[in-house]
């Protein structure tokens, strides 16, 4: 399968990290994924099998991958010009405009590539028509990585949980609230955590999405539309962000056998995000920079899911299961 | 799709509830699933589109489909005669034998039907010959429902998680004695719950296999062979049930923090049924009648799910996600 990224931060580079250090393991059981294209700001590499290892270095080292060298090539002229069965979308997410993802995802589809994307910006804004687009152009369109990260969320509830009617769906679907929520628990005061964090790299220098509750809501939007058949936007989520959550308002919930996260829901058609009480022997308590979700269903009755919800490995995972997933889709129709 | 089911006990009878109940809901958003034969040991129903709902009253009633009314047919013949995408084989599950189960399957390949089980017998006995069988015949074998019930974990596991290496699995995949040693955990004796759990029907009336940890043991070669790519039988697991624990172990190992389960792993190629003390903040530590599952993996790292290991819904909700898959893959290739 020919394989095009675009984008090149940290999320591409280790689906790239990922490509090569598993080739021979993806070849063996279920063949070859070549990059064939590489985007980012400065230009692209184009090539028929792209030496990963070698884009990576070049990129960590210089910050663009034209010192590959490569050619001064935009985004979208690779999407047009190189010929591939697959765009894999992961420049940056941006919940205001959805661009300039919006427009590669759907300049992919005009031009015969089936996209995989982890970026919640033009999901949780423009989803309805991301999808009508893939559907006008018969391709496939699959975006597991945008929420939840290594933890199945999408393709469980659309796969092995078809047939079910998906009542609701609960969960902590951002790892650095919830590792800020935790070491709280623990006494320490919100701010120093928060720095804690941004040393380790869980938050980013400007955590104000994940805190305010944003980043929680359009992976929520990303859920309802795309599980549960409903038609909304990040305008529809009701908003609530950890920022008057204090160690003393955990220690006080603990002591009565609950504890706080920040719980992302849809009930009944309703798309709320807020810190929640949550009991202590609740599935939904999971530790550190975990990601948890509760499905209900008519079937299956409750099912629960836990995993990592960031890292670049992690990410990988679910943006290769989705590119596996195509890759099967395509051979079965040829 | 026209369906076969083999097997008209709470299983099957659970199937034929689901499709019947949600017969709209399907073919809204799947297509039809219309039963074309039903068999017992009485006999066989066969039709374009068989009245499930009077077919589970008459089962339910005199305890033989024959009495439909139907015709004097083994399930052999109908697997031979009926025109069928698809037979469901669900007849009670032999770890000794594996049979009738084995022949139904390899016979359904044979006659050019893909098969649905929810049988652990032949799957944890012969498993290499089926999915031999299923190949030379190009026929798609699916059996989620074999392990775990409602809790995704087959299809999860090859296809959320695909591209991974899973390193081990382990968890809790028996409902029954889950729900002992949680009621023991309590302080009630063995004895007492086990009566108890009978009375309910969450334990059978001879409740050997769960107890003994061979139902465990069949479900970790199932998985060890379908996920992990071993060869293993039931043979290769060294096992021992919850016979001895009692309700004071449990409380002595409340009291440093941990709990006891009866925990199924694959670590290494090595295939072990045992309880284990879990720290009680583990995700492993799930309790009543609910499984768990803990993959271990090179990219997604540690991915945990939860879900009912048994009942009759819940695991048609498994025999349905496989009907729904396959029904996909056989249209897409047509």
């Amino acid at each position: 399968m020919r394989i095009i990224i675009i984008g090149f931060g940290v999320i591409g580079r280790g689906l790239a990290k990922v490509l090569y250090k598993k080739r021979e393991f993806l070849r063996k059981n279920y063949g070859d994924f070549n990059v064939v294209a590489i985007a980012d700001r400065s230009g692209a590499i184009i090539g028929e099998d792209i030496d990963l290892k070698r884009a990576i270095e070049v990129k960590e080292k210089s910050g663009k991958i034209i010192n590959y060298p490569g050619i001064e090539k935009s985004s979208l002229e690779v999407i047009k010009d190189v010929d591939a069965d697959v765009v894999v979308e992961v420049t940056p997410s941006n919940l205001d405009t959805g661009e300039p993802a919006r427009t590669h995802i759907i300049e992919s589809f005009k031009h015969g590539k089936h996209v995989v994307t982890a970026n919640k910006g033009p999901l949780a804004l423009y989803f309805k028509e991301l999808m009508e687009t893939a559907k006008r152009y018969n391709k496939i369109f699959k975006f597991e990585a945008s929420v939840g990260g290594a933890m199945p969320i999408i393709n469980l509830a659309k796969e092995t949980l078809a047939g079910n009617k998906i009542i609701s769906i609960r969960g902590i679907l951002n790892g650095t609230t919830n590792y800020i929520l935790t070491k709280m628990e623990e006494g320490l005061d919100f701010e120093t955590v928060l720095k804690e964090a941004k040393e380790l790299g869980i938050a980013e220098t400007n955590p104000y999405q994940d805190i305010s509750g944003l980043d929680t809501a359009a992976k929520i939007v990303i859920l309802a539309n795309a599980i549960m058949g409903l038609n909304k936007t990040i305008k529809d989520v009701k908003v609530r962000g950890i920022e008057k959550i204090t160690p003393e308002a955990l220690f006080l919930a603990n002591k009565r056998g609950y504890t706080i996260k920040l719980i992302g829901e849809i009930v009944n058609g309703y798309l709320i995000v807020e810190p929640k009480l949550i009991p202590i022997n609740s599935p939904l308590n999971v530790k550190g920079t975990l990601n948890v979700a509760m499905f209900e269903t008519d079937l299956a009755k409750e099912v629960v899911v836990v995993g990592r919800g960031a890292g670049a490995e992690e990410t990988a995972s679910a943006i290769l299961s989705d590119l596996i997933s195509i890759k099967k889709m395509i051979e079965n129709e040829s």
